[in-house]
């Protein structure tokens, strides 16, 4: 499997129809914000809770009959997990996911609870990439990283096609969180008459750094504290900056305080609960740092949130 | 216009083909209930947040160029008087709702919020129907009652046509909450091959009770509390009864801590905020009160919940 191949439009393609015959569309809801009425797309809805269980389905349903037969490794802290772990319970394929030992419980407790087989590593202080490769060597097993692949890219990007049949066009903007931005590699495959509106964390944008230093670039030594824990690779991949260089509009990042908006927001008016990570592109949105017309589609890509830290959340608001 | 006609399959079909137009529809999501694939109907994402935006939209589409003039009234705890707000704001017509002064403090802002007159009453004490009816009076209005209403049971049965479409055949068994048995009476319409297994709050079967005694039962002079705001009107109606007797199981009630049960699985495992009694039909199921089986349809009715009680809620499990 070529590995080093970039991902298609006619590879994202084949991954929505792929998937439209396994799993419903997740619904693209209205939404008032600033009162303009925009679109949100609700992958939080997915049966694993994110819309990773797209790529991870991709991903091993393109494994060669030999590949299933060794089994797969991945390194997540919880939504890739649970998306790989689905697809590998789904095909019968043996699934080692490598999380962090702080990873949320919730998320811990889903994927093991989707049969894969949890090896946990110190965060910081051991180096995930070490263990994942030592459970490869030792398993003979194929790597699904979570956004630095094609057929993942590709997968993600079936989020795009089902928006852009939902509304019958594609949407003149879509507003999607950014961890190592595969799902954005996917959409802007997907649509390539939307405009790509990246949004990070703060301090953890290394998508909008790369983007704008034209390489990867990797987080500093200390970066600063952030709730999205499905946001914080240490880098992109040279295969999301090839896809999404000259597509995606960078320099957007969010803090803290405005993702517990959009949290209690999402909950309030759209009855839904997101993780931190799940709502970043929302709280972009609400926080006006993103134009936004009656086009506009802003990915909720996560619901996986501990039940204590979501009711701290509320009590706050 | 006539009040007294009992709901038809063709009305239901025909609110479908209405709320089709202005509404897309709330997805259906697979969930694993004791090891049984089943489905859950999310109405609680409706842009009110609860189905109730169905039988408001169809009734008020309903009323001739001169009852549209001079207004309506509605008395609701929330959620229907959130769908008479919605249809009357879009429809350019004067609403005023009966709200009880002890209604959860979202629902009345969220009224207040689509442009209704909050007509509020104090409970227990001042008889709800003696204000409507003075409501009614001054201001020459009609009466859009919660469920015991032609069109609103045949605007709430549109749910089951959509379930159906969804599903590509009619469900085996659509378990749904039942207050005054609005959407059970139009649900039972929509889907005449669909058992319909109706859940009540315990001490609050007044639909139960009435299927069993052949008549409407009004409530005891001291029912018991119950958390579920939604689901406690005194009585059901003639009407309800009318379509329910031989079509509804009846006999199936939930207790408050199997609804918190219920609301603490819709977050963990469908990331959905649902409150009290959107819960109900879920509560059942997850009770093992209700058979299960892949062509079930568990209906989530409303997510309209204050953020303290859902913190708190979060915090007890």
């Amino acid at each position: 499997m070529n590995t080093d191949r970039l991902p298609t439009r006619e590879g994202v393609q084949s991954a929505a129809r792929s998937i439209a015959a396994i799993l419903p569309p997740t619904p693209l809801l209205p939404v008032e914000i600033a009162g303009v009425s925009c679109l949100v797309k609700a992958e939080s809805l997915q049966p694993i809770g994110a819309f990773k269980i797209r790529g991870g389905w991709w991903r091993l349903s393109n494994l060669t009959e030999q590949e299933k037969a060794r089994g797969v490794v991945a390194v997540s802290s919880g939504n890739h997990a649970q998306g790989v772990a689905w697809a590998a319970r789904r095909l019968g394929i043996e699934a080692a996911i490598v999380m962090p030992r702080d990873a949320p419980r919730v998320k811990l407790e889903a994927t093991k609870a989707l049969g894969a087989e949890l090896v946990l590593y110190e965060r910081p202080g051991e180096d995930r990439d070490e263990v994942a490769a030592r459970e490869v060597e030792r398993r003979g097993a194929v790597l699904v990283h979570a956004f630095g692949d094609p057929w993942v890219i590709e997968g993600q990007g079936s989020a795009g096609i089902e928006i852009a049949e939902q509304m019958g066009r594609q949407p003149s903007r879509i507003v999607a969180c950014c961890g190592g931005g595969g799902l954005a590699a996917g959409l802007a495959l997907a649509c390539p008459d939307s405009t790509i509106q990246l949004v990070e964390p703060q301090g953890w944008d290394m998508v909008g750094r790369a983007l704008a230093a034209g390489e990867v670039v990797r987080v500093g030594e200390d970066p600063p504290a952030t709730i999205c824990d499905a946001l914080r690779p240490d880098a992109t991949k040279p295969i999301n900056l090839a896809v999404l260089r000259d597509r995606a509009e960078p320099g957007v990042t969010v803090t803290d305080a405005e993702v517990r908006d959009a949290q209690r927001f999402a909950f309030a008016r759209l009855r839904l609960a997101l993780e931190p990570g799940g709502a970043a592109a929302l709280a972009a949105a609400l926080a006006g740092k993103v134009p936004l017309d009656a086009d506009t589609v802003i990915m909720l890509t996560g619901g996986n949130t501990d039940p204590s830290d979501f009711a701290g959340m509320l009590a706050e608001g």
